[in-house]
């Protein structure tokens, strides 16, 4: 049988599980072919393919329940479960989700976009099924850099103190453990996977019960360890003691031993980890040797050569490139200045920057709470902490926003990438609803460059303002092409910046739509309404001068803003004007209405919020009063 | 010397070390005598006054950084620190706050309300203190329950990994382990403290090295241990794994012992964990029986009989006592209905639930983001989740929240308790910020109601609910006194009541305010101003149809809510006006002004944000035009 003609995990079952390997070469053809075209996770997807393929051919999914944590390693399970026909659309408006999305099958049982959330789901479901007298298995496949966020030991500590049937699969893809500790893994785990595995168990604590301290047993090897917790967690010590049964590591892309391993797992009451080890890219030469780089592929790499389209030369620069030069730049200057990222060194573009001051900089991993509340402390004794998060992971480090950088008035500067509508990821990584989480903090500044030249200013600001917290938020993607500055500037607090004068309607824009709103006016002075665009800069504080000389000027306005319309910068303009009783003042608020907005392209999507110029051109038409149009 | 004349710790280190005993037993006595007075944490202060003593004492605070996880544990600090005297204000009103402040003293360096920051703060002063080539301490004081919590154990894997010169000083004062392992780790202290400990843990590991596996070692200890992760915590076993070196136990309230360790300690590099075990209530035999009563002492408790104030019998009942019977008559009634509350069984006013329904409840410690997913989890499989959570924990439980709770449109009941303002606990704790961080999260429906009958018809509404989640929000502390109806009756969504007719003014209040909109009414109605009266019951989805008619009407409305005024209700109510091109509405918004409000009673707190029916009649003469007035 062959890839297409697998509709589902039941058809799947029927082939002879000597012809699986084959079954696992055709899909890695599939993907790198499919997202070749596409884009889309290629490493991680290439990693699974075995794993995947054994989960759907020994259980019963969606009776027995899979999760997938940091759901892009999704796409073996899609494939099986009827969507391959899908994967020309993936990651692309009304097309496939490239994370699981419980519309789209009933094998999408949980959805997973931001990491280590898998355990704390399968809790619930194990503890449901429980009370419902159920029986089927509980499945959750986490990696091994979601297993160290803050949640997920949360979660592994309730999973463990209660003892139920669930088994957690560990797909360690990272390779970070020295290869003594990976000899004496794979010693262990031959031990454990044995028939007798039990009775050897009993054995050796027997013997190790006569021994005055075990405590420190494994000291001398830890020390070995750069990154200590995650060894904890691969030698299986983590898990022993949490009360899981450990299993493993298993090639995991070997089915035999895989699904040798899965179904020890699955006789074994309580939980079990199956350590899995698995190699990012695997089967595709290229993305084994850089894993990070074929991480996730843009459209159109090509296959052969094993190379991403190349970067456009002297086009303009990507937000998060400027962000890592001016961080440079402060950094070289002032030795206060120090970067703290949750796992997105290059992503937020500080991977430069960490090499020329690694005493500097700080990637914490997947812990935006401790992210948070280190740049925290670091304020506290002067020092100058940039914490460089995406919009939608500052959620995660909300508490620590509010209770401890803006309540103790630290000076945290925030530079806060993807703000806005983030494309392919979709709904699980917009980052719409800090400009209203943000604003109800006291104490909190909060702004938004109109370009890349503005962007390295606002950093600029940003980095000389020291009374309390202050957050630029910026897009992901590329600036305009706009010339920068050679020097950097201050640019006033609280003030907007007026880009063209109009008498007939303000376009007061934020960040990002301040280029449709330009668009937008001219196409207005074509119907001979003359608009005044407003830069906004600051959401917090609002610019309330000019708010003043709007009234006064009885110009009509309309708030444009890449965020939630609930709370946003709209409702702060409503507000402000309320608070002066301006209440004849005429304030239309275009933003992004009370949905979840799926993956697309930005511009899909700014359409579907109606953050077009066209849609702004309509909306100021319709506050304009007739008589003062001049057409 | 005795304890009044210490004002700062150089005046502590004078005394010779033989007379700290005694001290210890006066700041005991203090403490017991004002709180008996003011009230405030009684039994963890009583835990920590030789700890406190011991630190004071050798080390050099505020040169060395002295950090107090969950602050409450501050008082000895504060006494010690020349602030004694402000013992008769503690908890009130301008008076001395029960956490630590760094307004109040240059001893205080860190704020702490919420648990489990210290560790993350004080890697933040280590890397401060390195890059700025200083050589004082950081000392990080933690409970153990504070560090299951997943923003410690973020911090414990980044310490660990950094190497870093730290004492974090483990309060262990817990006890739950079993008498068996507190032996062994006797003997491991015992052990690791001697002089000798290096040379003997060597032997040791030469030993176990020749053991073929180590891993399942504690195993069958473990199995012993109900709350896996703090076994792994207390046994050291994380601790050094993690990278730290690991000392004690030591007893907490022997002087000579506890400093010994903590000298050794110091001459130690590298993180180094000490673990102190206390009594809470040390010294005061009702509450070292009863800590969890005596956790927090109410004013005017009698010392000597150990009695808190006798309940007043036939008052008003507690809002988390009306959340608890109806979570056990929907749990009767429905086997999908699951409590879940995240180490807040008690203050939610769960434990009669839990012991009624064990199976169905869930307290799963420290872990905010756990206990949101987990009820998300549950609520997957059709089960009831209901998750009690104090507004201002639901801070730590924000992304799950957008992400996973209400991306996925699951049926969540949350009871978001200690809304608004919350009194003694003051600014770490104000529950301000959920209207404005919960109403621009799409699918949600959020109210609260004005009083504890309605409050008890508003779960039975969100229990009826299956939109997705819905948060009834309420008050700290006791209901009006109102009378309690039988039988659960539905509330129709997005519907607010009318409770009084008038054609001057709409006050649109919020739960908490109705009453103070209703006594405000009577006294406008003195000024020939009627007032209508709306207890607007849901901020999310808005009664529109209300809006509607109050714009058609013409009648200035004054929106009233404890909570920020940014984002809120009133900003809700301007919004839907401004959607609906009904600029020329007159709408004033009365809520929490943009500053964090302090500690003292609701009552000063209200006033201060002028939640009152006197500023609120104010506001109300504001926006009635005079000729509308009749007097």
């Amino acid at each position: 049988m062959h890839l297409e003609q697998i509709q589902s995990p039941e058809q799947l079952k029927k082939i002879p599980v000597e012809e699986l390997p084959r079954l696992a070469e055709e899909i890695r053809q599939f993907l790198m072919e499919s997202l070749s075209v596409t884009g889309g996770h290629l490493a991680s997807n290439l990693g699974v393919v075995e794993l995947t393929l054994a989960l759907h051919y020994l259980f019963d999914s969606p009776r027995d329940r899979i999760l997938w944590d940091v759901g892009h390693q999704s796409y073996v399970h899609k494939i099986l479960t009827g969507r391959r026909h899908l994967f020309p659309s993936l990651r692309q408006y009304e097309g496939l989700c490239g994370f699981p999305k419980r519309n789209e099958s009933e094998h999408d049982i949980w959805e997973t976009g931001h990491s280590s959330t898998s355990l704390s789901a399968a809790m619930g479901m194990a503890v449901a099924r429980d009370l419902q007298g159920e029986k089927h298995r509980v499945i959750p496949v986490i990696g091994d850099g979601a297993l160290t966020g803050g949640m997920a030991l949360e979660a592994l500590n309730h999973i463990g103190n209660e003892q139920r049937n669930m088994t957690v699969i560990l797909n360690d893809n990272e390779m970070s453990i020295s290869p003594n500790v990976g000899a004496l893994h794979n010693y262990l785990g031959k031990l454990r996977t044995h028939k007798h595995y039990h009775k050897v168990k009993e054995e050796v604590e027997y013997f190790l019960k006569k021994i005055p301290s075990v405590g420190g047993a494994f000291a001398s090897a830890a020390e070995r360890i750069k990154d200590s917790l995650k060894f904890l967690v691969v030698s299986g010590v983590l898990f022993e003691k949490l009360g899981f049964t450990y299993l493993g590591p298993v090639n995991g892309h070997d089915l035999d031993e895989l699904m040798e391993c899965l179904r020890q797992a699955d006789q074994t009451s309580g939980p079990v980890l199956v350590h899995v080890v698995t190699v990012k890219g695997k089967g595709y030469l290229p993305a084994e040797k850089d894993a990070e780089t074929f991480h996730g592929v843009g459209k159109n790499y090509k296959l052969e050569a094993g190379s991403q389209k190349p970067k456009p030369v002297g086009g303009p620069v990507k937000y998060s490139k400027v962000f890592g030069n001016i961080l440079i730049r402060l950094a070289k200057e002032d030795p206060r200045v120090v970067g703290v990222t949750p796992a997105m060194l290059g992503g937020s573009g500080m991977n430069e920057f960490a090499a020329r001051f690694p005493e500097r900089s700080y990637d914490v991993g997947i812990a935006e709470q401790h992210a948070a509340t280190f740049s925290a402390g670091l304020a506290t004794q002067g020092m100058k902490p940039v914490l460089a998060i995406y919009s939608t992971f500052l959620q995660r480090g909300y508490d620590q926003l509010i209770h401890d950088i803006a309540r103790q008035k630290l000076n945290v500067m925030l530079a806060v990438d993807r703000a806005g509508f983030v494309g392919a990821d979709g709904e699980t990584h917009q980052g719409v609803y800090d400009i209203a989480y943000m604003r109800c903090i006291p104490n909190m500044a909060i702004m938004m460059p109109k370009d890349e030249n503005e962007f390295q200013h606002m950093l600029y600001t940003a980095y000389r303002y020291d009374e309390g917290p202050i957050a630029v938020r910026f897009p992901r993607g590329t600036g305009l092409g706009v010339k920068m500055d050679e020097e950097l500037k201050e640019l006033p607090l609280g003030k907007a910046e007026v880009l063209r004068e109009g008498g007939d309607v303000a376009l007061m824009a934020f960040g990002t739509m301040v280029p449709a709103a330009m668009d937008a006016a001219d196409q207005l002075v074509r119907e001979g309404i003359r608009a005044k665009v407003i830069n906004a800069r600051f959401v917090k504080p609002l610019d309330t001068e000019l708010l003043d000389r709007l009234y006064r000027e009885q110009l009509p306005i309309v708030t444009i803003e890449e965020g939630a319309e609930s709370g946003g910068m709209g409702s702060a303009v409503l507000e402000y004007y309320a608070e002066q009783e301006a209440y004849d003042m005429v304030v239309k608020r275009m933003g992004v209405p009370d949905v979840f907005v799926e993956h697309g392209g930005v511009g899909d999507q700014r359409a579907e919020a109606g953050l077009t110029p066209e849609r702004i051109v309509h909306t100021a038409r319709t506050v304009v009063p007739r008589q003062r149009r001049r057409a």
